[in-house]
C-alpha cells in the first residue's frame, strides 16, 4: 500500500556517482549502495537522538568530524545496532576495506545501515560486494540507489530540483528510505541529498538543520524513533557557484533544499507501512511552537485517531480527545476545528452548520487535512502522518526490524 | 479476545444496592445501571484530566462538592462528551428526574456516561428507564451492573475482598469497564468500588488517590486518555467499623483497596480491545519515578513493541529502541534487560548466555514480564499493557467511540 503518486525522475548531480549491487543480505535484490563524491565536496549530517545510536551512526559522526567524506557505504537488511562494540568494529572493517580499494583515508568513508536490530553485520558479504559497487558507479544511478536502500518501503523515494541561481544552473537531488519506526528526532531513517553548488560544511550544516526541522522532524508513522536515523547533505561545487559569499543565492538554495527535504519526508509517510491515507495535521495560532507540536503529535500518534482515519470515519470525538490529552493549557472555548475546509467545531462547540455527510466527504479522500485553530497566539506547526491499518500490524508482527 | 481468567464472584456490600436495565441506547442489552448508597455513606472520586472532560464529569465533580451521593446513574453507549453546554443540561435533566423519583436532592445524584463522543445524550430513553431501575435495586446485582456498563469490553470486570479488621468483618467490592482509549490520567474509564466500613470523605479521597496511582494510573492499552474517566470509592459504614480513628485498620483497608483497584485495572488490560497478551513492564533502580515511568510507557506504548509481542517475537531490538527514545538520560552501559527470568542484555551488551529459543519460550506465554534494570538509583515502577493486534484496528475502524 502507498498513498498517491511517486516520482522516479531526477536530475543528475555533477560530482556524485552512485552504484547499487546485491551482496546477499536481502536475497534476490540489491542491498548494497555506494555513493561517491568528487574531491572538494563538503558534507553535513544529522543523526538520531535515540540513546541506542547504531554503530554506523557512531562511526559516521566520528568520521565526519575528521574528514570530508568521499564515499557513503549503505547496506539494507541489517541495522548494525544493539550489538555493542562489535558493531563498531564491523562498521570500521567495511570502511577500511572500501578505503583500501578506493585509495582514500578510512575516515573519508561514512557507513550507514538499515534493517534488523541486534544481529551482527555480515561484513564478509559487504566487503565481497565492494568491487562490483566501485565498478558500477555512475551519475545516472540515483533510482537504482534509491531502490537498493529500501527495507519495508514499497517504492523508491526521490526528490529533485533544477534552478538558475546567480546565473548558474544548479541541481539538488535527494533520496530517502523509511516506512516504519518513524518519528525521527533530528533526522529520518536514511536520507541523502546532494547538490552541485558549492558550500562550506558549516553552511551546509546550518541549511540542513533548517530543512530537516520542517520536514523529517515533522513526520510520524508510529511514534517510534529509529536507532539509525541519518540525514546527509553533500555539496560538490561542480556547478561553479559557491553560496557561502552570496546571501541571496544561499537563500534560494535553502528554499529549494526545504522543498526537496519536505517532498522526501512526505514520501516516507505516503509509503508508510500499511498506509492508505496521507494526513496533514496543522495546529495554528498557538502560543508557542511547542504547544502546537504537542497537540499535532497527540493527534497524529493517537491509535484511535489513526484507526478512525483508516475507516474514513469523520470521528471528531477522537480529535477532541487527542487535543484534550496533549497536556497543553488552553481555552477550549476558543477552539475551532476543521476537516479539510469543513468546520467541525466553532469556539469549542460543535459547529451548527456541520453535517456528517460533509465530514464523510473529506475523509473519503486519500489526502486529508485536519486543522486545529487555538486562537491563542501566532505559532503554527504542521505534522504529517498516515492511518493505522491491519496491514501495519501484519507487517510488523511478521517482520523483525 | 481476552487474556487469562476472570472472576465473576463477589461479596455483597451492605448499604449498596444495584440495578441494570435496558433503556434502548445499546439495543438488545442492559445499558442503564443504577447504584444506590445508604444514607450516611461517603464517596470519593477521581476524574479524567483530559481538557475535554465530558459533561457527566463536570456535573459529577460539582455534585460531589455539594453533597454526599446517594445514587450513581450510569449509561453505556453514549459518552455525553464534546457537545458543549447541551451535554451539561442533559446530564442535569437525568439527575433531576432520578432525584424526583427517589426523593433526594439533585446534587445527591452523580451521572456517568460511556460510549460514543459527540452525540446528544438520549435523555428521554434514560428517564424512561429510571422506574425499572429503581424497582430492580438489589444488593446481589453487582455482576449484572458490571455487565450493564460494558461497551467494547468482552466480559464484566469485578474484584472483591473480605477481611476481618479490628474484629469486624468488612467487604470491598468493585467493578470497572474499559477496553480502549485507555491511558488513564488520574482515573480509569469507569470504576466503582464500595465498602461497608466507614470513613470520612477526606479519608476516602486520600485512600483512593494512593490506590489509583498504582493501578488505573499505571495501565495503557493505546496511550489515549478518555474524556470520561471516573474512579469512585464509596464507604457505607454498615459493617460498624470506622477507620478514621483507627490507623491500623486504615492501613489494612488501604492494602485491600490497592489490591482491588489493581485487580480491576489489570482486568481492563486483560480485556483490552484485541488483546491476546498481558504484559507487565517493570523499570527498576532508576534515579526517579518519572524516569522509570517514561521508559516503561515508551515500551508499553510503542506500536512496534506491541506488534512484536503480538507475534510472540522476542524482538529485543525494539525494546532497546524504545528505551533509547524515552528521553531519559542514562548510562546505556549499565543497563540490564530481562524477558521473564531470561537476561537479554547485560551491562549494555547482548548477554552472552542468551539464546533466541529462551526468549521465544518466554514470549509464547499469555502473560509476559519485561524488566529494565537501570542500575542508577532506587526507584521502581511497573506499567501494565497488552499487545497490538489486527483485531484492535478492526474494532476501532468499525466502532465509533
Amino acid at each position: 500500500m502507498a498513498v498517491g503518486k511517486n516520482t522516479t525522475a531526477f536530475h543528475q548531480v555533477a560530482g556524485v556517482r552512485l552504484a547499487s549491487v546485491p551482496c546477499g543480505i536481502k536475497p534476490g535484490r540489491d542491498d548494497l549502495v555506494l555513493l561517491e563524491f568528487a574531491e572538494g565536496s563538503h558534507t553535513a549530517g544529522m543523526f538520531t537522538r535515540n540513546l541506542f545510536a547504531a554503530a554506523p551512526v557512531i562511526v559516521g559522526k566520528r568520521h565526519l568530524q575528521a574528514a570530508s567524506p568521499r564515499y557513503f557505504l549503505i547496506n539494507a537488511g541489517n541495522a548494525n545496532a544493539g550489538v555493542g562494540d562489535l558493531g563498531i568494529a564491523d562498521a570500521l572493517a567495511c570502511c577500511a576495506a572500501l578505503a583500501a580499494l578506493a585509495g582514500v583515508d578510512e575516515a573519508e568513508v561514512l557507513p550507514f545501515s538499515t534493517g534488523v536490530i541486534g544481529e551482527r553485520l555480515p561484513v564478509g558479504k559487504i566487503i565481497a560486494g565492494l568491487q562490483g559497487a566501485m565498478a558500477g558507479l555512475d551519475q545516472d544511478h540515483w533510482l537504482q540507489a534509491a531502490k537498493g536502500i529500501m527495507t519495508t518501503d514499497t517504492r523508491p523515494k526521490l526528490a529533485t530540483r533544477q534552478a538558475v541561481i546567480s546565473g548558474k544552473t544548479i541541481h539538488i537531488t535527494g533520496m530517502t528510505k523509511g516506512a516504519g519506526m518513524i518519528q525521527p528526532n533530528m533526522a529520518t531513517m536514511l536520507s541523502y541529498v546532494a547538490t552541485d553548488l558549492g558550500a562550506a560544511t558549516a553552511t551546509l550544516q546550518q541549511c540542513l538543520a533548517v530543512a530537516v526541522n520542517k520536514s523529517f522532524n515533522r513526520i510520524t508513522v508510529d511514534s517510534d524513533t529509529s536507532t539509525n536515523d541519518s540525514s546527509m547533505l553533500t555539496a560538490t561545487g561542480a556547478a561553479g557557484l559557491d553560496v557561502d559569499a552570496d546571501p541571496a543565492a544561499l537563500e534560494q538554495f535553502q528554499e529549494l533544499l526545504n522543498e526537496v527535504c519536505l517532498e522526501l519526508a512526505q514520501g516516507i509517510v505516503r509509503d508508510a507501512e500499511g498506509a492508505t491515507k496521507f494526513v496533514a495535521v496543522t495546529v495554528r495560532n498557538g502560543q508557542t511552537e511547542e504547544d502546537c507540536l504537542a497537540i499535532a503529535y497527540a493527534i497524529a500518534n493517537s491509535p484511535l485517531m489513526k484507526t478512525a482515519i483508516h475507516a474514513s470515519d469523520a470521528n471528531w470525538g477522537r480529535i477532541v480527545m487527542a487535543v484534550g490529552k496533549a497536556g497543553v493549557t488552553l481555552d477550549i472555548n476558543a477552539l475551532d476545528i476543521f476537516l479539510g475546509d469543513v468546520q467541525l467545531m466553532d469556539a469549542g462547540q460543535k459547529s451548527p452548520e456541520y453535517t456528517e455527510s460533509q465530514g464523510a466527504a473529506v475523509m473519503a479522500a486519500e489526502d486529508i487535512t485536519i486543522t486545529i485553530d487555538l486562537n491563542a497566539g501566532s505559532a503554527t506547526e504542521t505534522v504529517w502522518t498516515c492511518d493505522l491499518s491491519q496491514e501495519y500490524v501484519r507487517i510488523n508482527a511478521d517482520y523483525r526490524s
